[in-house]
């Protein structure tokens, strides 16, 4: 009997995943992390009003949650000072670039971003059949110029662009960023990822302008909230740009747990604080056990801290895999030459002990 | 300043939502329902120990929920004897029919549903460009024979059959839905949507054989499991297609405490059983409520009652919007002749007490 007749879209698409989750990996090694530092999830955990807040809903969870979000839109309205009507509540950040792309792209819309960026951006682009064209990152940064100057070239209906950086925990400045704004081409949509910009030094993010009909700002709850498993986030933008999600989206797709969460932390401003204290003091940390071991530490405006191992990609793949195999769950890069280094997140003091305990032990086996 | 580049489907799709929730009818009443009676929520709520594993998972929700649901698959291998390569899990049935409709459909492609059937279905067909064919109902239910000669004459890819029915609660036998699959046209893929199954007669759902190339039977926790806001279900079927799934879903879109709730819910049968009696006892109490006014409740195999108000489309609404004004939320079929009726959910003894004096006063004043 024939099987379905998928599109040719579909049929063209590889079976690949972007990423193996550190569950499967403990399944695949048969025993537990000791440190999970590969995912940039907040080891601090959610605000503890966030948590309560969660589990005072878990009864409540017969409801479907509110398909428009009023509350936590109201919210955020007042947090950033711009429209409920600029804003979108998706399935974390994963879940709105899906629809953005879906937007905007179809068989053979040109799309650009970085080599080795944010690899789900390109499992969506490629699953609406887009094509990806890439420029180099350059010092290890993205290259705001050189993205801007391959969507001319190419005729681009889309940008994806980090900031700050994710895996190498670079950042460029509000000006840099303006800059970039005020030179895109027309017609194409610049999709700003700001997932980490609670982690930023002053002066990385530009203002909140919604006036522009292209630029579309991605958040989340998932990094310095510390809610990565409840799956919120959102998008800010033109009113006309978030209206059109409304097409596409999921509309009573959003978790309402989450939702009551996210709510409380965003009335919870200390404990982000308290995230933001804690991530400052890890990177310390973990930039000097770096140091300790001869590797050097990139300055990082996230929560986490790309280490160059010196080396080549097959140098830092073995460190990785030494790191893993002795149950620090860790990433790194895809792409060379930034695949010189491995990512480490934030952790407890726990964490980053045994991060160094297991980079030492690591590099020794490495000789 | 020009806008985006949105794509041609997207520029022809219209700004429509399938439904809006009772939260925004509520917001815009300016106050709550007294009964929530119109989405088939369960009232009952999720499971005790299912309410606990979400509220104690909520403090680990830092962590991305296992993209491969493992633990949740391997209970559902149990539960149901088939493989876990049989089975996706997703955010809800929506979330599955999302994805299904993206492998399936595209520009054009033709599809088979019933007129009135689940509207956020059509929703995604339309999304993806397909075209869709629809038969009527038949004697209150949906007509297997018609959409197999419908899907035949247009060459569907995909057709869409509820069993037992929503919006109507009628239901067939499963040697009905059998005959249906083994008439299947060549090509084509039966989704076979069971989100009441558990609230059916024996009998009425097919042995869940996997061999089946071009059957998936989607699942949910939101019915039956009282976990509508927890955004979970799954789909089963021939691991070829569940393996498509992998090529365009949203990895690590599912919850965390979802799936640890799903995972409890399946291990407290008991409260399974619990649900299924106080659904029978609500669905006699509404019957006996209709019959007290004159009005004649159909058969019901889920966990609503489709209540025929007698007269047409425009009498049903207005029974419809005096409910809704005396703080019933409830809902009703889209089309003709389904539309002569109201959909009411099974509510506690107080809810259906409330129904009851609310429809009352409604044909008292309707006269």
């Amino acid at each position: 009997m024939k099987g379905p007749r998928f599109t040719p879209l579909i049929d063209s698409l590889p079976a690949t995943v972007p990423f193996v989750g550190p569950e499967e990996q403990e399944r695949i090694m048969g025993r537990p992390f000791t440190a999970r530092l590969g995912a940039n999830e907040s080891v601090y955990g959610p605000a503890p009003e966030a948590i309560a807040a969660m589990a005072a809903e878990a009864a409540e969870s017969w409801k479907y949650g509110d398909s428009l979000s009023h509350d936590l839109r109201a919210k955020l309205s007042e947090v950033h000072g711009v429209n409920p009507e600029n804003m979108v509540i998706g399935s974390g950040i994963d879940g709105l670039l899906g629809s953005l792309v879906r937007l905007l792209v179809g068989q053979g819309t040109p799309v650009v971003t970085s080599a080795g960026a944010y690899p789900t951006f390109n499992y969506h682009v490629t699953g609406f059949g887009g094509t990806i064209h890439s420029v180099p990152y350059r010092n290890d940064a993205e290259d705001p110029d050189a993205l801007i100057a391959k969507a001319a070239e190419v005729d681009a209906a889309l940008i994806y662009f980090a900031n700050p950086d994710n895996p190498m925990g670079s950042w460029h400045s509000a000006g840099r960023v303006q800059a970039m704004i005020d030179a895109l081409p027309e017609g194409c949509v610049l999709c700003l990822d700001e997932a980490y910009c609670e982690f930023a030094p002053e002066g990385a993010v530009p203002p909140l302008d919604m006036t522009h009909p292209r630029v579309i700002r991605m958040r989340t709850f998932s990094k310095a909230h510390g809610m990565a498993g409840a799956r919120i986030g959102y998008a800010l933008g033109h009113e006309a740009l978030i209206a059109a999600f409304s097409k596409v989206r999921n509309h009573f797709g959003v978790n309402r747990m989450a939702q009551a969460g996210a709510l409380a932390s965003l009335n919870a401003p200390d404990w982000l604080a308290h995230v933001q204290t804690e991530v400052a003091a890890a990177r310390e940390r973990i930039s000097a056990i770096a140091a300790e071991n001869g590797l050097a530490a990139l300055p990082s405006a996230t929560n986490f801290v790309t280490i160059d191992c010196g080396r080549d990609g097959a140098y830092a793949k073995s460190v990785l895999d030494g790191l893993i195999a002795r149950g620090v769950f860790v990433r790194m890069p895809f792409v060379a030459p930034e695949n010189r280094c491995i990512r480490v997140s934030a952790g407890t003091r726990a964490d980053t002990d045994a991060f160094a305990v297991a980079l030492r032990d690591t590099l020794a086996a490495l000789g």
